[in-house]
């Protein structure tokens, strides 16, 4: 079959037609895609539901005139099966695939909230941080040359080049927001601090060389756009969706754009409400050393595996490299192409415009820490570019 | 055609069906192969001779029983073309490529000495710093994130994964030689010294790094391979060849094996005739940074390559990891499976011993190092392990 994009007539023909439903069930279809590159359909029968992916040619976000390769929905449906063989009960189980059409039949998880909407209603989602823990410690560690044979993983570094996906995340989170690039949207009140970022050498050197860390370095599988609009949670369930991005890349990327959507959120609340984010960033990071440790000494392949003092080095080197692809997150997020619903949410304008600039001053102060860092700086930086607003 | 190892005969008929010499015309063929993992066929006719390299399905020194891809052929003729591109001159040019029969066929360079030999014989090679250093700059930059647009080098890294290849070189180079395995081949008298550097827990930190810096890092389309004996050279001449360990990794990496080599040639002679081999190995680097840096200035792709004290801190980078897998090649041309003539070729039996001691104190050093280095590192490490020696 060719390639066209289905609508919701279409979407309920191939479900009957794949075995899904039978032909005299009554189901109903809802596109519910509110994402910019796809098509995405929810389909309940009498006793089931699932949900029917497809990858557009091209980002609605800037119009038809953004190209993008439909492999990307391969990408996906391949990093998902990857991902479940390590955590199966972390990411929606995947049913069907056509490469051909762009499509990814899979597990219909409706009955979960997208944790950055849940937070910003006050969510707490108690275990969510010991899933995150246990995604990048399993993900990371059995995709990398620790837990894989090399010349497994050159194969499957190759299997997920992902250029195009890549060069968005290239553009969008370590290019165009620090210079004066007309993708960036902000605030006109925001340009005097914006203008003085894009003047801080210091800090584009940085950010220069965190960039050349995510072209260069290939460590791992990634999900590669683990923000909280690609999680699905409840009080008892998480679930890690989207991974379209999905490439190999530094270890640190994942948990760098996971933190920097938890300080988003908590920039966005009254002080009092913040230390459930920190708890979340500091308790992700414990579980996630607490595992990687575990796995690292009982199911290490590479040869050097047994040193535990290159084991220490890995971790900084991993919680140094979070710290700086957060340190960029944050600062896309505010003036970048992509906004987060948590700070542009926010009804008063004052105090939106006062979030945004604390978020800026806060991805600044990540991106120039004194590393090696301890992971407390998510929480001293919120706190310490905090005072400087009050000041 | 399918795949059949040729021979002297088939390598003429070959020859011939190509049109390189007519059907009348005498022609000689010489299989000239001194490699373990290749077959050579040097054919001359009345006006012109041409190389025939043909890949066999496994490496010769084990016997048939280490099997190889034969992918590595295309990858090798790859490698040469792309090198071609920049610096046409210093590579040998590529007249044909069958991927079937593993078979290239290329430009004869028998007028040239293999470098190796002629040092060990004495020869100076006025110009091969000149030349490496243009090599190693223009292929490492072009390929890399600083002279190409990110998505096509991606693209290009896909295309040079090349495992079982890798998986020699880390192996080899970073894994065997530092434990206690039986592909390592070393004189009884060494043993004590070998016993010492495999309990050197943190010189084996040094290696654990150094080889994951070779596993994860894909900063350009390496050589892959760049000792004494893969260049061709004369007073006048340089050529670069067998590029088939090609594939993306570490700048430093080539420049290193490069150095090594140099380090170890010096090692065999006596001092007061070592002075050429430090010269060509500063020359190299001072050549490579000329133009380097005058790439970086006129032809930057990347965003950030506006930064000069981001190219400072990217060539501090690529020295201090030249010389940590300069440390790795010395000690494993000592003590590996691969030797090299500089040293196994020293008739008096004392004098091999204690130039090898040499080795393995120069290459540890080497791994030691106080970082970051400087490019007389070379010659001080070389000089004060010596030293050591003589008290």
């Amino acid at each position: 079959m060719t390639y066209q994009p289905l609508n919701e007539v279409k979407a309920v023909l191939l479900a009957r037609k794949l075995g899904y439903f039978t032909d005299t069930e009554t189901i109903t279809c809802r596109e519910i895609g509110d994402g910019n590159l796809n098509l995405v359909f929810h389909i309940t029968g009498t006793d089931k539901s699932i949900i029917i992916k497809q990858a557009l040619p091209y980002a609605k976000v800037v119009g038809e005139s953004w190209p993008l390769s439909l492999k990307r929905a391969t990408i996906e449906s391949q990093a998902l099966q990857i991902q479940a063989k390590y955590v199966p009960h972390l990411v929606p189980q995947v049913y069907y695939h056509d490469e051909q059409l762009a499509v990814t039949v899979m597990e219909d998880l409706s009955h979960l909230t997208i944790a950055r909407t849940g937070f910003i209603e006050g969510e707490t989602y108690p275990l969510l941080s010991e899933h995150i823990g246990e995604f990048l410690a399993k993900t990371l560690f059995y995709t990398s040359d620790f837990g894989m044979d090399t010349q497994r993983k050159r194969v499957l570094d190759g299997n997920f080049i992902n250029p195009d996906l890549c060069k968005i995340t290239e553009d969008l989170v370590f290019t165009d927001p620090f210079a004066d690039i007309n993708t960036n949207a902000f605030e006109v009140a925001l340009r005097p601090q914006v203008e003085e970022l894009w003047g801080n050498e210091e800090l584009r050197l940085q950010v220069a060389q965190t960039k050349y860390k995510f072209l260069t370095c290939k460590e791992a599988l990634l999900h590669g756009d683990l923000h909280t609009g690609s999680i699905f949670a409840s009080k008892t369930e998480t679930k890690v969706i989207d991974p379209e991005f999905a490439t190999y890349g530094p270890m640190g990327f994942d948990m760098g754009q996971f933190f920097a959507n938890l300080l988003l959120n908590a920039i966005s609340r009254p002080y009092h409400e913040r230390t459930i984010l920190f708890e979340h960033i500091e308790k992700t990071w414990f579980v996630f050393v607490r595992i990687f440790t575990d796995l690292w000494k009982k199911e290490g392949k590479e040869a050097y595996t047994t040193s535990e003092k290159w084991l220490e080095n890995i971790l900084q080197s991993i919680l140094n490299d979070t710290v700086l692809f957060a340190g960029c997150e944050v600062i896309r997020r505010t003036i970048g192409l992509a906004h987060v619903a948590d700070l542009d949410g926010i009804e008063d304008e004052v105090s939106k415009i006062r979030a945004k600039q604390h978020a800026l001053r806060c991805g600044s102060a990540l991106l120039l820490s004194k590393f090696p860092v301890h992971i407390s700086v998510f929480k001293n930086v919120l706190i310490q570019t905090t005072d400087e607003v009050t000041a």
